[in-house]
């Protein structure tokens, strides 16, 4: 059960509800974003929903019977839209192209993919400067150094930053440099991070876990809304399968579901998911017909020479035909 | 190795061949089909392609080192294009929506459903009259005398039949009366019934396994081929995964790979793929975009009323809603 | 809904039950078997089971809510023992291995593993002479002339056979030879072959399938004996998974529920299942323990030289090893 | 490569050594542990490893071309003891169970399980005060103050404790009254939380991921290692697949091969792993015959009011049953 609060709720009208709630033996969790006061509620007794709905300071009330509750359709009237600043901004109609490469690697690399971008009028630049790697000998990126140089470049260039957080420590440190979290696969059940992630006013793109189900996905979102942050994106980026033939299994079944089941906004990792330079695109488009916000692509100019194995990565020249094709493929979306 | 010999090849020519083949210990399966003749070679030394491509009576020879070897855009110019009759064709451009209910019910339903293709020019009808059952004591489907009424009315109708032969000996019986026979995910390695497929001149569609891979349909597909049939179409419909929000995961990763390994027509089948009726569209929708050569799915007048499980199964309305965004979505594809 | 029936149940007394079964609008099926006549009745309608249970001409009826029902320990005092002749049984205590190779080769290998078996006391040979192949151009078998050599001398040695059957056409030239009909994993919903086999009176051992569940597993063993075989073993030999650091997943969980929820009895095919020569042994008692009722491993004289791929193939001296250690597993399994 | 130092290595030594891998373009990683001090060289290029191994402060030198280094058995010889203190320790011969409850309840509770393990000659607890739990508002665990009762109790039955940690900043806290470290399922590829339990002198549980591979674990493992701490256990409790007649596919192919390829202990959990109450006992057991050094199960007083679902949870007396169960079973394994 989800009760939408009054933003004045008084002190006597908020104690009246807790009463009622205890009445019916519902356990409470209060919860405060950005944007609104929410008390969930958790209970098995059967009770009529107007006898609360009715009290002083409610907005709403409605019953939720998933597990997840504030990140769920069943609750919201439309869909969420995330600001990003400066007029971008993505769901609920609105849609974005994040490009760049998997590991920020140089200034020079940076101020390359900028110009690219902003010549392919994208808005949002990806890249990392922390990365998960199996091993502990490979490569884990420049840190937080990387973060400030393709800070400043991308602010000049008026193009805002995706980069992946690996742990609650690294936020503070991030946090005036980043306009978008990014969650791993990896860390999709960090739920530290997840908590933590909710107590900043950040858009934040979670990522499904490796293989993780559609229901934990919300789950996880909803561990970043309850503890105070709406701004949350989900992201299908391919599920392990016994399927060798490429990387992981993009899931588009999900993309479809998810848009049905929640009001955030979805994005599609087509680069993560297939994994296979030449097949990438194919699976963007795919992406945006069965209804994503956006599409997070890897590009850089040398694939080859990129840090990390390039072999999903896409060169400018195969990115631009990517870029005029996601927006041919998402006009023919919003007309059916 | 494939060698495309000559029609009339002569047999000293042909012992010649075999002479060479023999000396660098080559292993040989011949091939004969409507279209061909073929000579497949296994074998592990090196040799110069050309002192063998270079004997009388071969047309062409290609290396093809992939377990399969017919069904490879390795060695064949240009994409298959199956014949159907009456001018109706699948594959290399040409395109085809199947639809129709899980299971011939009877003749009003036939009707009605015929009644329903033909308003909206569609060509194929599916529909089972022998029904894969996990259980002995469900319903297995009609049989023969389903298919003669349906086939009596399909042609009157001017449209063409697939349905599932589940046995070898199902297929001298149902001959007459089927355009395309369809291979069921759970008869995919049957191989068996793959070969004699091969040896009957009927287009067959052969759906991928319940957690086959997509080199296993290659090569299944390469069991009919190898026995002298070449109209196969591949169908992916589907793989099981850990995931129970949705019936399978229709793996369109595999549709984008296929149409680059075969030069044989993929279909999808978002029905027993994502297998929830209002999700069915926009599966089958990004099926189209990443390059499928048709659709299957299920439709039924009342598909509350399908004698199976109609959960995936979408009315006439919601059907043609689909047909024509479709053909939207195909426009773009060739477009892009 | 399970009711057994006397075998001499009088005409009347079957019409009375007919009557009072469309009475509570069940479907029925009725099935004979060597050892019985049961009436499987499938609805929906709530009823008072004695009413039914005390007609003329019933043993005994159970409620089984499963899909599965024959085969399910809802309504049999006891676990199932399977005569295979000669004093050999399996199941309700009669433990067995079964050994041999992948594929019979000769009839010189034939008489190395049977003199090798005869020296371990093992009573059951396994080999293939229908061979599944995921590609078409591979060695398929002998067939039945290698079965014949093989059976002529099995019999000299006492030994019984076990072996793949992969089609209907093949069961009545099999059934001469045959001690025990494999089905193996792909054509594990093969259903028009499970019909047949429920109609001979032989032995039918009955493999998981690929990435079969364990409901579908008892489901197809119900196709056997609905159709009047009770003679069945459940096999389970490995599942699809995305692990690759061995073949397949051998699932001993199954085992364990396999024994639960079924009175058949359960044979662990390790070689096929990890699929690794060195981890094989380890894997056959890990079966034992958890309750199987035989064991199935693939020995070869010399398993580098086996036609089909040896990988997971013991020799003799393994092999031997491996006999020893699962009497002592078996022996301390039945003191626990 | 693995280069063990001597660990009186002098600076000119390290140097010339230094320059050596300089010369083949090796990158290095040292580390230095409880134990030993080791240089990890990663390249590409041929040499004479004698060229290396000769050189000054050198013990030994092995060629490791997995992606795990330190971890593997390549290079030790002998198996890993850990010792936990006052004569209990795990690993090269060392057996030991680990049981009790999902979640620490109470002060009563935990002496209740303390007096069932004292009785039964368990040496080690478990159980969690910080709960992983898929939904933001279940029951995440009582915290250091459960730790501290806990600690409290143990200590004075002489039982060691291993408990889960989930992220950096709670290692500290917990560091005083943990003797085994917890690393679950979900936490499994979080790297930084396995650097910093690189870096602790205490012994570390590692579970597989959800779906990890083997690989994955042994690199994870790999993590912690060369980060200085060798104290490592590494845990097998399920992978997740499609089949759903039980909680997670308990995976014992992996504890086979995990023992072959690594010198760590293995433990095995079947209470997670299968999660089913009536199945766990077997599991275990087979658990234990393919070679596990130890198992953790769960056990409360009264599985039913368990706070969190107690579904896979023994009670006293089936526990003890299977402690019985399990050093027979041992005992059957060092004697096979």
């Amino acid at each position: 059960m989800i009760i939408q609060l009054e933003k004045q709720i008084s002190r006597s009208a908020k104690a009246k509800l807790d009463q009622a709630l205890q009445a019916i033996k519902y356990s409470t969790t209060e919860v405060k974003t950005q944007f609104g006061s929410y008390l969930i509620g958790i209970g098995k007794s059967e009770f009529d929903i107007r006898t609360i709905g009715n009290l002083e300071g409610i907005r709403d009330i409605h019953r939720v019977s998933d597990a997840y509750k504030l990140v769920s359709t069943k609750w919201k009237i439309g869909k969420t839209n995330i600001d990003l600043g400066d007029g971008v901004s993505v769901g609920n109609g609105a849609f974005q192209i994040m490009a760049g490469p998997c590991s920020i690697e140089s200034e020079e690399q940076v101020i390359s993919v900028l110009e690219h971008l902003k010549e392919n009028d994208i808005k949002v630049m990806r890249g990392g400067v922390y990365k998960p790697r199996s091993s502990p000998y490979s490569f884990r990126g420049l840190g937080i150094p990387g973060l400030e140089f393709w800070y400043k470049q991308a602010k000049a260039y008026g193009i805002k930053i995706v980069t992946e957080v690996m742990q609650v420590s690294q936020i503070e440190a991030m946090l005036p440099y980043v306009d978008i979290f990014q969650v791993g696969a990896r860390n999709s059940q960090n739920f530290n991070l997840l908590d933590e992630l909710g107590k900043v006013d950040k858009p934040v793109l979670l990522k499904r876990g490796i293989s993780g189900t559609i229901d934990e996905l919300l789950q996880a979102a909803e561990y970043i809304f309850s503890n105070g942050n709406e701004k949350i994106m989900l992201c299908e980026r391919g599920i392990r399968s016994y399927e060798s033939a490429y990387r992981n299994t993009l899931d588009l079944n999900a993309v479809t579901i998810l848009k049905d089941k929640s009001h955030l906004p979805v994005i599609v990792d087509p680069s993560h998911g297939i994994g296979v330079r030449k097949y990438v695109s194919k699976m963007a488009l795919a992406g945006v017909i069965t209804g994503a916000d956006g599409v997070i692509a890897e590009v850089h100019p040398i694939p080859e020479k990129a840090f990390s194995d390039g072999q999903q990565t896409l060169n400018y020249s195969e990115a631009e035909k990517l870029y005029r094709n996601i927006h041919k493929t998402r006009k023919l979306y919003q007309e059916l």
